[in-house]
This record gives C-alpha cells, structure tokens and sequence, in this order.
C-alpha cells in the first residue's frame, strides 16, 4: 500500500488549504478539536486496541494504557491552548518620544504550516499517528500528515480513520490529518514544498537521514527528530550500601520493560567495582522473562548488538533471564570497565533495542569521570546518591549529556504534564525542543509581529479586549489574568 | 591575521572551560557582565567609532547612533537575565496518586554551551563582535567565539580587545569572549566540537555554506541563520489616493537609507497600475544621493544585479538619483509588472543589496495576490491601506511571507524591544527565532529537568526559596511574583 507520488500531492494541497483555517482557529475551537480526536480514540478503543495487539504483541494492558497516555496528551494541548501562555504574547506600545520614535509592536506565535509525523514502532498509539507530535503539532494551529510505521501499517490507517472523521465531525477542515505509507514516500514527504517541520521518533540510521533531507532542501525545515539514547545510570558507594538489593531490583524492572524497547531503558550502568552489584543484579534478572520483539528489523539487530559488544575482550555476561516464548528475546545483563568505556565509547556506548543493560565498573571519581564524558547525549541521565555523596563533578557531566536528571526511581515512564522535557544533545534528539510536555508544542510555531496594525487587522489574540483573558508581556511587564474574571 | 586550527583550537579549550562559569553565573552576575560590556563600549565610543569609520565609511552620526543600540541590546538582555521569564521555570509536583504514580519534575533552560556568532559588514558595531547575536548568546550563559568580517578587521579585534576586558574586569571568566579571521577559521569554527550553536547575519550564498557545515556534523548544530529578504510593500489605491505624495517619499527615504544596504530595506513595491506612484517617486528619487558602499564585494555586485534586473524585457527604468561622490552608488528605482514578477520571481524577485527598488505595477486583486504568492520568505512585510479596504487576502499571504508585517512607516529601523521579531520563512532566516529583541536568548538555550532531585542539587533558580521571586508555573499555573514584594 505504498503512496503514490500523485496521491502524496493531493495530501498536501488537501493540507495546505486546511493550513490556514487551522491557523485562523479560535483556542476554543482548536481545543473541542483536540478532545474530539481524543474521543475518538476512546470510542474505538476496543478495535484499535485489538488490531494493535495483532500487529505488535506488546499486549491489552499496556496497549489500553497508551491509549490512555494518548487521549491525554491530545486533551493536555487541548488546555495549553485554551490558556494560552504557548502563544508568547508580548506587547510594546508605541512611544513617540523615543529616539528613533518607537512604534507599536504587538506579537504573537503562529502555526508553521503543514508538519510531518514520522511515526514510531515502540508506541504504536502514544508515538504514532495520534501521538504527541501530532497532537502538538494540531495544537499549534497545523494540519499533519503522518507517515506510517511498517510495523503497524493496519492500526495506523485506522487509527487515521477514526481521527480524521472526528476531527471533521467537530468542525475541523478536510485535509487535517492523512496518512502516507512507504518509505520513499516518507522521504519524498519530508521534501515536500507544502511541508514546514518535521517530528520523528526512531533509529538513529533512519533519523539522520530524514535531517538530512530536510536540511538538503532549497529551503530547509526544522527537522525534531529523536534517534537514540543510552540513558546513563550512576550509583554511588553510598547509594549501593544503603539500597543495593532495591537498586538492583529496580534496574533489572526498568531495563526489561517493554522488553527493553524504551527510548529512556537504561543501557548502561555505573557501579562500584567490587560492591557486590553485578552479583544482586544477577539474581533478579536471572528470574525476568523477556518476550517478542516488535518488528523483524529489531528481531534481528538485538542479537547483532549483544555479539558487537561480547566482542570486546572486556565484556562478559552477568546474567541471562528467560526467553519466555519461542521467536522471544531473553534479557542478558552484561559488564565491562570504565577504562574500557573510556578507550572504546563507539563500541561499548552504542544503543541496543531490547532487554539488555551494560554495567560498567568504576573504582575511583577520575574513573568514573573520564568515563562518563565519553557517554553520547542521550535523554535521561539518572544519579543514585545518598545525601553527603560529593557527587558535583559526576552530575556536572551529567547535566551536560542529558535533557532530564533523575535523582530516584528509573527513566522508563516519562510523565506528560507542563514541565515534562524528552529531548537531550545529540544524537539524543536533534533539537532544543522536547517531543513529550506541554512545550512541544514550540517545536510547531513561528513568530510575527504587527506593527502599527489598524485593530482589525490584528489576529483576535492580539487585541486588547482578548488579551485581558490571555498571560501576556506588555511594555516588558508579564501580566496574568486573575482566576474568576 | 587568519587564525589557525591550532590557534582556534586553543580558543575552544578556553571557551569549554568558559562555559561551565556561565552556566552557573547568577542572574545579578551575568547582567553585571552584560552591562560590564556596555559600559566599556561607551568607555572606548570614540577610537572605536574612528576605526569603524575608517573601514567602513559608514559615517560618525550613524556609527555613535550604533553603538548606543548595541550597548542598549546588551542592557535589554541583562533586564531580561534578572526578570527570568526566559528560564521558562516550570515545576509540577509530585503525585504519588496519579497512575502510575507522577514524579517531581522541575525543568529550566540553561546554556548550550559555547557559541559562534559570525558577524555582518552593515552593522559594524550592532551584528558583530559585540552585536545582538553575541549579547542573546551571553545573555543565555554561554562563551562566544566570533568570526569577524573581513570589512572591518581592525575594529573587530579592537572591540573584541575592549568588550573582553571588561567581561574579566567585572568577574567573567577568561575565555568568555574570542575572535576569529578568516573564511577558512570560520568553516573551522561552525565545525569545531566545542561550538553548539551558531549565528550569521550575511549573504544567502555564504549562510547557506555555513548552514550546511553545521547541519553536516556528526553531530548536527543549530544555526542561526539571516540571509536575504527584499521586504514586499504593497500600495492600495486607497492609500495611492490618500496619502500617495508621502507615500512615494517615505519609500525613497527608507530604500537609500544606510544606501540601501539595511536587511529591511523595501525592495519590491506593489502599486496600483496607471495610480501615478511611479512619477511621485520618480520625483524624489531623481533628488535623492547615494554613498559609497560598504566593501569591495558589495561595490562590483550593486551594478551587477541591476544590469541582472535590467536585462528583463519587462524592467524600465523610473529615475536615477546622484551617487554623491566618485566609487559611490546612485539610487536607481526600477518597474515591471506583476505578470512578469508572477513568471519570473528567480529573476526579478532577488534580493539586490544597496540603493535600489523595484516598483511593480498591478491592475487587479488577482494579480497582485499572484505575484505576492512568487514573493520569496522575507523579515518584513508592508501593506499600506485605508480603512475600510478589503486587504484580508493579501494581507493572509504577507502573515505567510513574512516576520514582522507593518501597517504605516517602513521597514528599515528595527526596535530592540521585548516584542520585535526579526526573521521569517526562508530565505529570510533558517529558524523560528528572532535575531532582534529580548527572545533571541532563546537560540542558546535548552531545557532540563531534574527529576525528584535534592533541594541541595538543584540549580539555584529551580529551588522553593527563589522561585517565590521569579516568573514560574506550577502544576500547570502560571504565577508572576508581585511588583514591591
């Protein structure tokens, strides 16, 4: 069911004449749109759900719970954009007594225009056709149009389906949502003169090339793709006596879940040399139960990815979990040493997809140190210390490597809420924007400015009686409307 | 005086060690360093304003008027750094009763680390060594390394000397600010490991290439790009009527002002046909004196794009004005018609830098909107209308050309204030950011988020105790500190 060329450039007129309808739109209507959508999710949620689970086996429960995860996100933007801080407003009034005369600038954040979605195998709904680069994009004022993942080609067509008629229902324009399949015509889509931006969720391989194309372009887009991360984890002396047999625990939970196809799994582990670690460790994922993995493509690069690292004289296996069915990968845990971290990054610091982890042994600071810049950017970092660890240097390093900084618990599990950040330096991601909270939204919008604009003219966010309701700068001053008024 | 690879790589290492002393700069420090930089600009005003006119003949009037812009600028981002808005502080706190259970999240923006500003031949003083790019870059936290432009060598290191001093004088560490010269130092630069991000004002040609070094690292870049933008006016006949004598010598006054060598200078200007705009103009013009111009590039490539514009059947010329003195350009105003502009925009719709417009002459709605469409991505765009003109559809399409759309007045002169953006779709810039006004910091900074972190771990600005004193939201409740508090 590949798309066409011909069928990709009806999409795109369909887009670009929903384009500025969306971008007219009230915040009202844009947000009765967004809870439409997700509506009508949870109207199909039993269809989809079941044609996920054929397509993916990452099972109901969990399938149910990203649909949930999914209609949250579109009804989160839905309030972003009734409140309507995303927008920037900033005022300054004209003062004619300046030198040079200032004039009256008034200005806003305005849909870029027609974005692509690439969709991701791991999250079927969360990261796919409805997921959060679409609903964020819609948010800012843009039709989508949607690359299918290969691994979920039917779900993703109704999926498709089921959006674009309740998008339509609500009042949306035709041409809000479309689906391509095909991977030339994902490329073909990226350069495509009505496309503005891009998201992306995937390989590394795969991401680079889609940036390229996007930034090849006669006129480059922004391209916000995330590629790959292996999501450090450092524990401390301190941390292993006080909570060894819990940490441990913790880590072999983190790093199995989803059979080990999170963007945020932990794939490599900084521990004590001698503390007793690795044999904890080994005791509970000698006991954890892998599964199948998603897509062929992964099916066959996980065991590719073990045998590059067990090549390196300085790894061995710690432990080995359970298969847990035919066709199923077993959870392995795996370790090496900082220095040969430090010497061999590319080698031992690559991502691998599925349920393996790497623990990497440090036996002083200026180890650990030197091992840790050699660590890629990557989404999450994650520090377990007991209070009184002199952990400055180790978390300076790790601040500079990581969007977000744990301090408890494991990164698998990235809440969606207003301050969320899901992005890091590269190849984490290749923005300085966040693909999960309320400010991805960012990624999608441009600045204009009016100056000196006759009222009617203004867009209606931009004139004085709407911006009584709206937060706003005005003269430098940051102004919030008062609850109740 | 080109810097080598071993002398750039010595200025890296510096600003590597720079970085980490910004990023954690207070906000009472970092804008004590900005205004340090200000106040050692005026302490120097007048031997750097006699190197600036000795290289660049740009005159002492214009060249005091700015300086004064360029210390205003880093006085704006210093209110900026002590008002915090631009942390983007946003906490949600944790809820051990969500499902599953929510973390605490605290994100901020902080540095990217260090910056390279490539700086611009017309404006020697406010987009170069010490300019808008520089100012938002340290503004953000981050050292800078400048490539300085060839026109103005001496007044690059001169100012770098100065503006280095200072930072140190007041408390900034070594390394904060550097130069570079050279086309080769400057591939390097954009290039270099150490620089994370990277701002030009300058020709599409040159911004392109560097665009293109950055977008091709192994790990790719954001670069800030402004290049080109001939900056759409349209006339009415309405406003022809009312107020069309002004009109015509406002457009003169804006199109010679600086000799036509502003980014925002009016270069297409879309009249009634048969109006009578092209005498009035004709008028001014033939009165009008041009300059000398900037460099010897600009010099030989002013009579080249007009022979370029000339050699189209469809272009006559309106009136020359006097070039006012030897090796100086005369002021040239060129028509054709909007069929011809619609058929030809790669020729016709080029951006000619120096004193030259080009009139295009329109006999229907239709045609106008046609040609506007051919318009490329520009930083402004003009519509001068009366009450009561139906301008929704032409105005629909200068919202999608262009940055900054303007109602009276004209684009040349670009006020330094909270609201002014400066950028638009390409070719104007590669970015949805500004590179004037208080939100250009915004280019040098990314988020973070620290995750159940110890009070004692946390930056400074993400904890209780300064929060109460800095614009922040919380669980998704945007909340401004009172004034007197």
């Amino acid at each position: 069911m590949n798309t066409t060329t011909a069928e990709l450039d009806g999409l795109a007129v369909a887009a670009a004449a929903a384009a500025p309808v969306w971008r007219a739109s009230s915040a009202s209507q844009r947000a009765s749109w967004l809870r439409a959508a997700a509506d009508g999710l949870e109207a199909h949620i039993d269809e989809l759900v079941g044609i996920a689970d054929e397509e993916t086996r990452l099972g109901e429960v969990r399938l149910r719970g990203e649909v949930g995860r999914t209609t949250g996100q579109l009804r989160l933007f839905a309030a972003a954009v009734e409140e309507g801080s995303y927008l920037e407003l900033t005022i300054d009034d004209a003062d004619p007594s300046a030198t040079p005369p200032r004039p009256e600038l008034r200005r806003t954040l305005t849909g870029v225009g027609p974005v692509a979605v690439f969709s991701a195998s791991n999250f079927p709904f969360a990261f796919s056709v409805a997921g959060g680069d679409t609903a964020s994009a819609l948010a800012a004022g843009n039709p989508v149009i949607v690359k299918a993942h290969s691994g979920h080609p039917r779900l993703s067509r109704r999926t498709a389906d089921v959006v674009a008629a309740a998008l339509e229902a609500a009042g949306a324009p035709a041409g809000s949502l479309a689906l391509v399949e095909g991977r030339e015509a994902g490329n073909l889509l990226v350069r495509h003169p009505v496309i503005q931006a891009a998201g992306f969720t995937g390989s590394l391989g795969g991401g680079r090339a889609l940036f390229d194309l996007a930034s090849g372009r006669p006129d480059p887009i922004p391209f916000y793709g995330e590629l790959g991360s292996v999501n450090p984890v450092v524990v401390t002396d301190a941390a292993l006596a006080a909570r060894g047999e819990a940490l441990a625990q913790g880590l072999v939970g983190s790093f199995t879940l989803g059979v080990g196809q999170f963007c945020t799994k932990p794939g490599v582990v900084f521990v004590p040399a001698g503390g007793g670690f690795e044999e904890l460790v080994a005791g509970f994922a000698a006991g954890a139960t892998g599964g199948p993995l998603l897509t062929d493509r992964i099916t066959d690069a996980f065991p590719a990815g073990i045998a590059h690292l067990e090549a390196d004289p300085s790894v061995a296996v710690v432990a080995r979990g359970a298969a847990g069915g035919t066709d199923a990968a077993q959870p392995i845990v795996l370790s090496t040493d900082a220095a040969a971290v430090a010497a061999r990054p590319e080698t031992l610091l690559e991502e691998c997809f599925g349920p393996v982890t790497l623990l990497v042994r440090y036996s002083s600071r200026d180890e650990l140190l030197a091992a840790l810049e050699a660590v890629p950017g990557s989404l999450t970092a994650t520090l377990h210390s007991e209070p009184g660890d002199d952990v400055a240097a180790a978390l300076a390093v790790l601040e500079r490597k990581a969007g977000r900084v744990l301090f408890a618990g494991w990164p698998t599990g990235v809440a969606v809420t207003w301050s969320q950040h899901h992005g890091g330096p590269w190849p984490a991601t290749t923005s300085l924007h966040t693909s999960v909270g309320a400010s991805a939204i960012r990624r999608f919008l441009r600045p204009i400015v009016f100056q000196d604009a006759p009222v009617e003219l203004l867009p209606p966010q931009l004139r004085d009686d709407a911006l009584a309701g709206l937060p706003h700068r005005r003269n430098g001053v940051l102004r919030v409307p008062q609850p109740g008024r």
